[in-house]
């Protein structure tokens, strides 16, 4: 889901939001992160969620809003608060191991927030890797998780390598398909570095995020060929495709550049994130909306996700692996690029500058998204 | 490297093969499968490879060729003979563990052959996970493997899942780079099903592999827009750009595609692969063909592989999860798809049949391999 570039480097950060400022301001609104922070807890403890529970859930959610990916964060709240209310997420999970070896578990969910279950399986997957070397955790009975990436930087104090994937609602069709029958499926590696920051992937398996169809609608701007295709899988440019029974195309865009290996990747996720865990998977996942209802057959419990860490010193010392890490990241950083490109970007570089400036500055929501928060805090009593 | 598509269903391919009868039949000609393996035992036996070593060689070898992969199979046994006669391949490694714990790994190859090492070091992944749930273990000092899928495959018959990477000769400059710095570097993920044959993934992590390139280098024909680039970073049609300085892309062809995530996954796989394990890692990796000198500083021991095995009921039942994945793959398998392609192809399937056909029909060689393979044959004193 997470580009590893929302925005390219600094300089073209500043114009970009250079930009944004003068096409936008009439539609954003920047606020710090503790009021935000502040407001998520109040919806959370409304909901019902036990105190350690709020706090984590609060913090997993707005990372997506630090590190920039606008569609994960605080603007899929009342989206979760709506869920709740149609009784789809349980607020007081009894998230549980249900089955075990050494290095693995499988964790049932509960029915619970995602951004609950996953770094609770997360942090099992972790105390197995400390015993086994590697601790895998393939979970079921979850709901969204928030941005991957999160779960797995868990494992980077602990100078592990994290993973993280999670199957997700429909939306995507395979090469050739015209049925959308997978999720944008993300996959989030993360790997720690020494004196460098770690390297940091988080990325949809799709050609491009729903998130970036939402802001060309915003925008009324048309979409480049290959991130979509109409209900007859068609290239299409309309950025409201999806909501014709169009569908998002896997990374590759076409069958000629690859599409296949991004349908690869994509079923990849959704067999180890739910056909391991029990979870449902492929078209039977149920819809992140409360008014879609979910699937009268399902092949599982929730949505799916698949946890790993790995200790690095299982491998290697990890002072070693730390500097050979410097030394990769700063070798390919030092590139020499294309010449309207001053520096190739590290994944994870853009996340982190954002999260810098966003801590600083504060967070922009959307006028929709603020319109959609008001509403909800008049329900719980909370003002943003 | 392998396309999970090299031809794209049972009508497409005989048409395509009856096309290369009429255009290359000058080109091509068809040896049984069994004069291939008898020529290539005798090569390896010439190397002095210990007997078991040549039948395990020799089967990772053809096995490309018997899938499809046309380029990581017999078309490559005189580079790894000259690989050898200048003293960069090891025919007598003596292959160990250096490191270990209940789930890890690291393999020293000893200078080995890949097509000998990697499978040694997956039956070690696969003997973890009968013990620990998973068996995860990076290889240094190795070479090519031939096709990745292969390794991965391993772990089917054993109920678990398997997983195989590797690092390869830089030919992939990632997004905004103008230099090579990542190999094609492939991901092959193997899943076992119960009724409907097993879900086998093995890709490159770039848009198109350098096998392709050959294709159209051969035909005198351009390759599409976002396959490669110019020296300069430009998109070039030029199958031979590479020889001029050009690169080959990572998946997504460019940055509004999601160029940058096929760059995150040939990084993770280089940094799995090589990183892990002490291998040699992006630019530093030695070229596969023995008229390039490797770099003189390295930063490892030769190539790396990572390989992974998961038994599938360190999860759930392994009979429960096999009947769920029959489910997934009918439902995909009978998806709708466009009016001009009648099934959805499950990874795994193009390769299968190409098997069953190879092994009834023979194993189509062209005109230059064959000529190399009399060449090498002269020296040995064999006959293909």
């Amino acid at each position: 889901m997470a580009s590893i570039c929302l925005t390219r480097f600094n300089g073209i950060r500043r114009f970009t939001l250079l930009l944004r400022l003068v096409y936008d301001s009439h539609m954003e609104k920047i606020y710090p992160f503790e009021s935000l922070q502040k407001f998520t807890k109040e919806v959370f403890k409304y909901m019902g969620c036990p105190e350690d529970q709020i706090d984590l859930a609060t913090e997993v959610l707005l990372n997506a809003d630090l590190r920039g990916i606008d569609s994960h964060g605080i603007a899929r709240l009342s989206g979760y608060f709506r869920l709740w209310e149609a009784k789809r997420i349980n607020a007081k999970p009894n998230v549980r191991i249900v089955h075990e070896t050494p290095s693995t578990a499988v964790v049932d969910g509960d029915g619970g927030l995602g951004l609950v279950v996953a770094p609770k399986a997360m942090e099992i997957a972790i105390q197995k890797a400390k015993v086994a070397g590697t601790g895998w955790v393939a979970v079921k009975n979850s709901n969204h998780f928030g941005i991957a990436g999160h779960h797995a930087m868990m494992a980077l104090e602990h100078d592990m390598i994290g993973m993280a994937m999670t199957n997700a609602s429909p939306l995507v069709a395979p090469t050739f398909s015209v049925e959308r029958l997978l999720g944008t499926n993300p996959i989030a590696v993360a790997i720690p570095a020494d004196k460098q920051p770690p390297f940091v992937a988080d990325f949809a398996t799709t050609t491009a995020a729903n998130g970036k169809l939402e802001i060309l609608q915003r925008k009324n701007k048309d979409a480049p060929v290959g991130w979509i295709q109409t209900k007859d899988g068609k290239p299409s440019t309309n950025p409201h495709e999806l909501k014709e029974g169009g569908a998002l195309i896997p990374l590759g865009s076409d069958r000629e550049h690859g599409s296949h290996k991004g349908f690869c990747l994509g079923a990849w996720v959704d067999i180890f994130s739910a056909v391991l865990s029990g979870a449902n998977y492929g078209p039977w996942v149920p819809p992140f909306v409360s008014f879609l209802a979910p699937p009268a057959d399902p092949v599982g419990e929730g949505i799916g996700h698949f946890l790993g860490a790995m200790r690095v010193d299982a491998f290697r010392p990890a002072s070693e692996f730390k500097s050979h890490m410097d030394n990769w990241i700063t070798r390919f950083r030092s590139a020499k690029t294309i010449a309207s490109e001053p520096k190739l970007i590290i994944p994870g570089d853009p996340e982190r500058e954002m999260t810098t400036e966003r801590l600083a500055s504060g967070i922009p929501l959307n006028e929709k998204v603020i319109e959609d928060l008001k509403q909800l805090g008049q329900k719980i009593g909370a003002s943003l």
